[in-house]
């Protein structure tokens, strides 16, 4: 017994001294430095961190010989979908975005962040890893040059803004709204007039009644924009929010040259920023949502009556762009299958969990 | 302008070749072999596999060079709590189980996993990442000599099986259920008499009627041990395991030994393993659902009077147990703090969005 304990003990002194005494990245090991560009600016700390957290844990994995350097929106590469662009051109390495904001090249894009209805963040990654989502996604993007790996999500976002109420389907005819992709055509739908307006033009658009209603995120972020002093009532849920994801993309060029190592510690810091950045929503935005209830924003669920309609006009939209669209249809109809079961999983030991403790306080 | 251009074919050019050229992870970086034991059999794979993604994705990440073998429970070590103490005592170096096995101990090692009535599985990811959480858990884990990594969750988990309806308080009194920890002691003080009985040993018990009751997992994992045949109703939801978080534990010793890249590689490593286990009961669960409703399970939601009962046990225990033990009650406070303020937030969006879809099928 003393002779194998004595081995165990000389053998553990051993491997940890050779763990300490050598670096773990050895010197001829790739040194390699890429750009990122962001779509979002910096003052978005959240959603813009996601980038910023896959740089640094890349940069800890590998000694700092895989260096990310991130812009923000607007200091190489504008923001929306020019920062997907810039990575299907070559003119940077990699981009942190939502592919919904290329929904114009095609609709297909918005299946990896969000479509009206759709699923919440912890559906989309049963879709990507265990359903068919993450094999259809690829191969849809690998058809524009680019590698995808999820890194971040808002969780289901707030409703938006509005200077008036919301109590029928009727108060939608008219509406301006800014509110974009396909979540703008469904309103269309209902007589709404969907407004595309960059996040800076929104406070003296709605100040000014240039517009009458806005969706940004949700209360940690919309506070900072101080919409509450501009529109009195917030809605909830985003329909078309209901758990958008936000995505590195890799050029195919770029990926491929990659060393399998680094391919692997990409993939793992945007899990890690996947986690985090969800994390992070959670945690800030219950206490900026009691600040904004506090200097009187008035909190108004969407009725179900109009709930109902934009749900219809969603299903009818995508509908008729199945019928257009092969590669949509394709994606879509395995989408709503998966969604379907989900849903009926989570009506059981989720939702009847989280709707006692909402009662339970 | 073509000059600029062939500069950045050139480097582009460069900057590929020398990646593809060497190895990322270079011949002298340490190879490290470390043991990992799993508190799970490997019949139960997804849970179980928590630990295997853990240990691919290390390897993976390092070229091989840092290798962690997987043991399921009862390979080298038992499973329950058997797992963490090897790891305390330094026969492994690793483990991969719910601390919450430990409360024996202490009843503070509950909060890693779940405690009854509490966070769900983006709850326990805010307060660790962005609460005190974190701080909090790893304070007390050092002091046992462990160094702890979130990695899986198992989503609101069902409330098992019954031989009998539950349909009022009374019903609990005399209950001869399988349940442990936190939550079997909170069925005590309602009148059950819980029973601590490995997996194996469940079906046996509850055919011959030695039990009334069983808790286990979810409908994948309870699908597999076949307690529907031997109970008809199946409970909903698991009050006492609101979102159980499942850990990776190294000893500090062996922590601190490694190089900082090993050290966060392992971290990303498990919030990939994170991502995936939660994904993965997400996506299993819906089939083995319909399935064993198909075969004639019963589904039954707890009755609000039961589960007021139960709150307000939990409660009275919380009490007692912070009166004696001030560990326990400093992390009882701020998690009940951090809790009060999610479930606030989540009954807007995310709840309001949730319940919609669910009824909107």
């Amino acid at each position: 017994m003393e002779r194998r304990s004595f081995l165990k003990k000389a053998g553990a002194g051993l491997a940890v001294g050779a763990a300490t005494a050598m670096p773990a990245i050895a010197a001829d090991a790739p040194a390699i430095k890429w750009r990122l560009t962001s779509a979002f600016p910096k003052s978005l700390d959240t959603i813009y961190g996601g980038a910023e957290t896959v740089a640094k844990r890349v940069a800890e994995a590998t000694g700092g010989k895989f260096q990310i350097q991130v812009f923000a929106a607007g200091e190489i590469v504008p923001g929306g979908p020019a920062a997907l662009d810039a990575v299907t051109s070559g003119s940077v390495e990699m981009c942190h975005t939502c592919s919904f904001y290329s929904v114009g090249k095609d609709p297909t894009f918005a299946f990896d962040t969000a479509v009206p209805f759709g699923m919440t963040n912890r559906q989309m990654d049963a879709w990507y890893r265990y359903g068919n989502g993450g094999k259809l996604m690829r191969e849809f993007f690998a058809g524009h040059g680019l590698y995808n790996i999820p890194a971040g999500n808002t969780g289901v976002q707030m409703g938006g803004w509005y200077r008036k109420e919301i109590k029928k389907v009727a108060d939608l005819q008219g509406l301006k709204m800014r509110i974009g992709g396909l979540a703008g055509q469904v309103l269309a739908k209902l007589g709404s007039v969907p407004q595309q307006i960059p996040g800076g033009d929104i406070y003296p658009s709605l100040e000014k009644g240039t517009i009458d209603a806005a969706e940004w995120i949700g209360p940690y972020d919309d506070q900072k924009l101080g919409f509450n002093k501009v529109a009195k009532y917030y809605y909830y849920p985003a329909w078309w929010e209901g758990g958008p994801q936000i995505t590195t993309f890799v050029s195919q060029k770029h990926w491929a040259s990659l060393p399998k190592e680094y391919q692997a510690i990409l993939e793992l810091a945007c899990a890690d920023a996947h986690v985090e950045m969800m994390a992070q929503y959670d945690a800030k935005n219950p206490m900026a949502l009691k600040q904004l209830v506090g200097a009187g924003t008035q909190l108004r669920p969407f009725p179900k009556e109009v709930l109902d309609a934009c749900y219809k006009a969603a299903n009818d939209l995508y509908a008729e762009i199945s019928a257009k669209n092969p590669t949509f249809k394709k994606v879509y109809d395995d989408f709503r299958k998966f969604q379907s079961d989900q849903n009926l999983w989570f009506r059981i030991a989720e939702g009847s969990y989280s709707n006692y403790m909402a009662s339970a306080r």
